[in-house]
């Protein structure tokens, strides 16, 4: 068996900068994204896919809010599930037809992923993550008032809607994602980082909040059980003294390492931060679990070691 | 191990006539349905669960066409997909809180689902299921010239926009979905009877059409294996002579009388014949094979034999 490799893709891999959003511009993107995932079947990887949703779910808020008089709306985490159902389906559809390019014949799997986090993660009192569209400073107000939404100002550009970004404890399709992955499927999973539920009386119950991709794929690669979790980002290495004369491109580098490069406080929080904590999480989660910060268009080579920031114990 | 069941729900298992469609109006539906599928979950069966689609992807449809100017409209087997995402979610979590009841603790999973149809089924050339809003006569025909739509109308209520509804002839997914079942998850697969995709000059592509839920639940119960494929709607059991005297409740047939009965034209066309017609291609498929048409209050029973219409060989 092939090493299993969990790849959560960075946003530029469906949506681009300055992009209207069509289902054209969105496969076509996705093509070629498929392109670089496709040579690593073909190598004989075992891939689970995760993938961003922001851009998509923000658009589908909007379908809702324009609609809300004729269609009732459908709360943060159903949205969520709709987003993982149309991203994960043109990653299959796309993924398929680079496949069969190469002459492979694969099962290529979309799974609907749900992510645990607790009702008391400290981020539900102080939500931080903007969602959804811009509002004028007057009617965020109102929106804040009537719904008893959490709203802040965000980079200039407007007021928006704060939600909880909390920890992802469990990724409740774990176990389906990994017999899945091990029987020879390729799994796309907990797109935008998992519809997040919490505990309830019976079961678990949807929450309105959103999930760190690059946090959960550090769980899941732990949960399945993963050789490899690779972060793809657009840059091909993480940077230690950014912007200084004597900045460093991060090469094969330890534990030991990255977590004294954080304690000097080298990664940007909202930035670089959150990928080298997740990255740094799973190399340290057992000997032998290998975490990759890199570029799609060498992905190829960061999994023979030749590029990216590769982090092991 | 169990008997592998095919369960496809009726409509009104998610939404029911007259209601607004609300988050809570669907969960709470679903909770109900979700209490009998369970009990058959503790009695050992191997359950997929199918659903139904219309009502979701006409809300989808209407959020997509409001929000137009400030959000690309997506295609309909994107919108599909979306539809797939959201239901199969609040089924799984309703599941999970029944089974949580009975103190039973097994996966249930989500799986987006895709279904081969041919673009040169007959339905595309005179496409013949109304989806989405309704829209007066002078708007259809302006629709129908902008974007190549084919309209007409339904039921005296107004004009709509009509699409194919082809064959299904592969479900993409059955092997996954098998692979889950056996290994002990209840999968819940093929909602709306499949995203419409056709073969390409490489791999698939998504079609604007429909698929009938029940025709699907043929396929996937032919390709899965099941034992059981049952369909339940809002009788206990199939009739013919249906409102004359001597009109009788079928129980359990076999397939040579329902043959006779569907070439006397038992069936109505519209509504209790395609349901008849997919049980009855079930039935044939194999020795051993049995479809039931029956209600959801006893679908118990009609496993036990007891109750709905059983056709075997």
């Amino acid at each position: 068996m092939g090493k299993k490799v969990v790849v959560a893709l960075g946003g530029n891999a469906i949506l681009q900068a300055g992009q209207e959003g069509t289902w054209e511009n969105q496969y076509n993107n996705i093509k070629g994204t498929a392109k670089y995932l496709a040579k690593l079947i073909e190598e004989g990887y075992e891939l689970v896919i995760m993938h961003g949703n922001g851009p998509q779910v923000g658009n589908i808020l909007l379908q809702n809010e324009e609609a809300k008089d004729v269609v009732p709306a459908l709360p943060l985490d159903a949205i969520s599930a709709e987003s993982q159902g149309f991203i994960g389906y043109m990653m299959i559809q796309a993924l398929e037809e680079e496949l069969q390019e190469l002459g492979l014949n694969k099962n290529i799997v979309n799974l609907i992923t749900r992510t645990v986090v607790s009702k008391d993660d400290e981020d539900f009192k102080d939500p931080s993550k903007p969602i959804g569209p811009f509002y004028p400073e007057e009617e965020a107000n109102r929106l804040a008032k009537e719904k008893g939404w959490t709203v802040g100002e965000d980079a200039g550009r407007g007021y928006r809607r704060l939600v909880p970004s909390p920890q992802p404890l469990q990724i409740i399709e774990a176990d389906a994602i990994k017999s899945l992955a091990e029987g020879g499927s390729i799994v796309v999973a907990a797109g935008g980082g998992g519809i997040p539920i919490a505990k309830s009386t019976n079961g678990y119950e949807g929450v309105e909040a959103v999930i760190d991709k690059d946090r959960s794929g550090y769980k899941l690669s732990e949960e399945v059980d993963a050789d490899v979790f690779m972060i793809l980002t657009d840059v091909e290495n993480v940077f230690v003294n950014w912007g200084k004369p004597d900045q460093k491109a991060l090469e094969q580098v330890t534990v030991a390492e990255v977590e004294k490069y954080v304690e000097e406080g080298q990664f940007a929080k909202g930035s670089m931060g959150p990928k080298v904590e997740a990255a740094l999480n799973f190399a340290k989660s057992r000997k032998g679990a290998t975490s990759i910060i890199g570029s799609l268009a060498k992905v190829d080579a960061a999994l023979r070691g030749e590029s990216g920031t590769i982090i092991s114990q």
